[in-house]
């Protein structure tokens, strides 16, 4: 019963089909290969126009790369306080950045609203040599309290950072849970709705590792091989990586296996909102739920062996805990989880 | 007839099979997992000491991030002038280290020499705040020009580089195909002949991408990991990059794949030599033949489809290639190849 | 009559007389000069211990290259959230840090409390690679509202950070002020309150440009004048910024020059909230006012040439605005701005 | 009798009188002064062209943000292996351009030549993400070996630069004594012969420390007020920095100055080589003398208090040594060290 994060699962068997599939007699390195050139035309496909897209071998590489292209050394990003890139990578934008600063934002169930965003846009002063300059947003999609952002809430967000002459990225490390929720295309969760650059994530979603940065406006990728490879993160046996995207994106996998994650954390959620005392913290829209439980009942859960973290420090009788689903999670262990969780 | 290099070549069917194994229920993510907690078990075995060893997915990942650990921002590396630091890493051992010198230093066959590296470290003022400060030696084992550093040579660079307060790096991107060739232990390729820290490579040597740095003094290692998570190379599912390198190195496999490989280049390198108007450029001591060819020989070649790459321009009369084998390559491609190599 | 910044008075005239007086003959570059030889025993003497002290020529430069030095690229240097190393240096920590996480506090009159600080350092999880690592607090002293820390409070927050593993900086750029408020000796109001290392502030107090980094535990100091040096900070005739420090220093110039800015900052404030509508926004301790003033008094001011920023939004009544006094500042303009402010 | 460096004499007494001058009342900060703004005004007049110019305090920071400016983090900068940015700046070009290559080249009287530059060019492949990028070539004006480029040459080494995309900087801290003996004008020295970007010194030649970086081209300027401030180089006090750039300019001291530095280097030269065993090493064409003594006069000269650098190693019988002056050298100490020299 593990429900610490959806990265504690393998990958799916179809992953490791794939990489068998691709090791096949020799190939050129470093992405010249043929799985790589067709996944360039798979991308394009799927965002419905011509893109740049790079694989790279985890989330905290693909920010860090992607906002390192678009945000200068004296530039601001501004994100959401429980960001990844902000909480959970250990200062890797500012080192790739070589300094810019991020810039944390409240906002309810882990969503930046247009006016915050605003105010903190605003206490810049645009040209001051003194002070960071705005240049990028980051939005996380899914968030990090497992709820989606709408396409027209990316808009609006999208048209107050271009106005300002800035860009904006998603780190989309559980794009797949949102697009499985929003019911809309791949385009309309992105650039249709002004994203510039997007973290396209398959680790969390049954690769072994594997994600993308794709740049909607492909001129803006300038540098970006160059960075990557600087960064230690072009890899000579590209074709893995390739394969497993391509893997993921054939025969709509990525969304199927994502569809299942969320189910998986509805089910959860509405069983457990049914007990006495329990909470639901944020709207279930993706592979999270986050659920005030009785101390009692987390003690019991962690007794039997269910394993997730704690959000927040718990009060005197209960406790915010965050359980993520996967694909790979079995569905008795959801079943095991309820039982154990029923008073 | 792929002899690009060795990394064109895919993985070890005994790799895939140890990724699916791998690939079975909820594992802790991040090195928390049985497999690499393993691997470090397997390491210290390996190496007959404790040492600190972290999984990274390239080779200039591998090399970046040892030396930004031993290297402070005002140090200076000196390295063969065709070592893959210097040439091959578009700057990264500089970004990494903030800045630090990448001095390349001229020597026969691949190797630097005592006398040489001596004088270029006493050029460099001890104390002044104007010259970059002497801090690490970086060899490469085996060579770019295929050959390999004997232990006392190595021990000479490393006693050198002691009693200059300096460190000593190996890029061991080939040590598997050194070892095989000197029949030494690792420990004995390694710290026995003074090497402070190894980029041991297993991504050449028929894994998908998986490479370690070996810190033999472990508190070396110091903030490592904080330097792998900042630069995005810390992986999720780091079982994945563990069962890669347990493989390699259960039942010798890394030193039998090593060795077939080795083998593949002897046989090439005494076939050619015997074609007249051949030469040998450098003894064929890996898995690397460098040899001079007729102009016409190497047309003929590539009019039959065999991959290669020119070292260096060619004259009126030959080209020196370089010529590399993997496991992987097929004993009918070294057929061909010589077949297509005979006037 | 220009209140908007200490530094837009020139140097006393004692300092061109200083640097006249050092301009005599020849001397070695790169401080090793007699007069930064002179600096290094007066300001151990200053400091009643030995110091390493280096100068530096601006309050931003101390700053990062103080930071730099007690900060590795892992950690996060917790500061007052109007502190000028994350308001006003254009992410210069960031920068010389390689990417340090720079963490701001709120607190009361421009002060960090003990419990605030607590909780944030509490946030970032000790040894996880996920988290920048608590490395430093920065306190700024004169604080930016021109309020003083007393000791005892220092000494509370510098025990609060080495119980936790950290360094206390101290951005002294208006040290001067704040000691001549409160009548301790430089080191009852430094280490002995447990600060580990300054930025001795001397430009905004009558230097033309001069600042000193010292380490009160001179083997912090280790690489200091690497990076010092790497920075293009290292002045070749670095006589010249040492003859201003002397300058100060001798005959306690520098705390004459400072006692008399806040005099002149005290009158305008004691006369000025003698006057309907006038609200002193923070206890005036240092060269500053923050005052609220009716909106036309602020635009009668301006308009009789009154120089002065605005600290914040003007509301539909009042304005809170800065008036920074210098020793530069003629008595005169005190008088004149006073007599505009009347209605 | 001091020849170790021009940066050992103090400044002219008009730069004292200068500082005196701009020491009155008060004056905006950050250099938006009065006597900055004159400067910039000078400075397109001295260019006779718009520039965009920055005075920033040391040699090392006018080369370091010059190169950052032009130079991305995967670009190279080819120089002579003598020049003051590869041997005496501690590798701040490749701290500033975040991991930048710089190559350094050989040359005879320390001046690249094309046929060297561009073999050097050529061996880093154009696009290949695993080279650095050829970005920038920089010279140094007057040279460290005493000599001087001709405006032609120059103009070869800029246009096989703007070939290779590449732009030119000049390290120019000794650009006045170049000048000097030239008899070209400003512009004919830089920006006609191609120049893009220029370190102007003035601290060697009689400031106290000032320095400026010249963009021929204002739009290469873009982000260099931003990285400048990063830095910790943006000054407050600007307006004692712009009025020792003002002072060498106005009245064209900044000639007069250098003409008698190079006058007595010339004196030097003549005179030292009219005895016995004494060999001029370079041409003497600006302020530096480069002459092999006799170990015995070498000694002799040191014992009666004469300072001065050997370049290189002695042999046997005699010692290549420098010798620098300024205008600050007292002809006194010309003809003692004469009289001394003399067996």
């Amino acid at each position: 019963m593990n429900f610490a994060s959806d990265n504690v699962w393998g990958a799916a068997p179809e992953m490791i089909e794939a990489l068998r599939a691709a090791n096949s007699g020799a190939a050129p390195s470093y992405g010249e290969d043929a799985l790589t050139a067709r996944l360039a035309t798979v991308m394009d496909h799927l965002f419905e126009r011509r893109v740049a897209a790079f694989p790279v071998i985890s989330g905290t590489a693909a920010n860090a790369l992607a906002l390192a292209t678009i945000v200068p050394l004296q530039g601001a990003v501004f994100c959401h306080a429980a960001a990844h890139i902000v909480t959970d990578e250990c200062g890797a934008p500012e080192f790739f950045t070589h300094g810019a600063k991020v810039v944390p934002l409240d906002g309810p169930e882990g969503k930046i609203g247009v006016r915050i965003l605003e105010a903190a846009i605003n206490r810049f002063v645009k040209g001051s040599v003194h002070h960071p300059q705005p240049a990028a947003v980051s939005i996380t999609q899914a968030t990090e309290c497992g709820t989606c952002y709408e396409p027209p809430a990316i808009a609006a967000i999208a048209d107050l950072a271009h106005r300002n002459g800035m860009r904006l990225h998603m780190d989309g490390s559980r794009l797949a849970n949102a697009i499985a929720h929003l019911s809309c295309t791949p385009a309309e969760a992105t650039w249709k709705a002004g994203v510039d650059v997007l973290s396209f994530g398959a680790t969390k979603n049954c690769a072994l590792g594997a994600e993308s940065v794709v740049f909607f406006n492909p001129p803006d990728a300038d540098d970006f091989e160059f960075r990557r490879k600087k960064a230690g993160h072009l890899l000579s046996k590209m074709r893995f990586m390739s394969a497993q995207l391509l893997c993921a994106l054939e025969q709509d996998r990525w969304l199927a296996w994502a569809s299942r994650a969320n189910a998986l954390a509805r089910r959860l959620a509405e069983e457990l909102e049914k007990l006495p005392s329990v909470e639901i913290g944020y709207p279930v829209e993706a592979n999270s739920v986050f659920v005030f439980l009785p101390n009692a009942t987390v003690a019991r859960l962690r007794g039997r062996g269910a394993q997730f973290y704690d959000w927040g420090e718990p009060d005197n009788e209960r406790t915010l805990v965050r359980l993520v689903t996967s694909h790979g999670t079995p569905e008795s262990d959801i079943e095991q989880f309820l039982a154990a969780a029923r008073p």
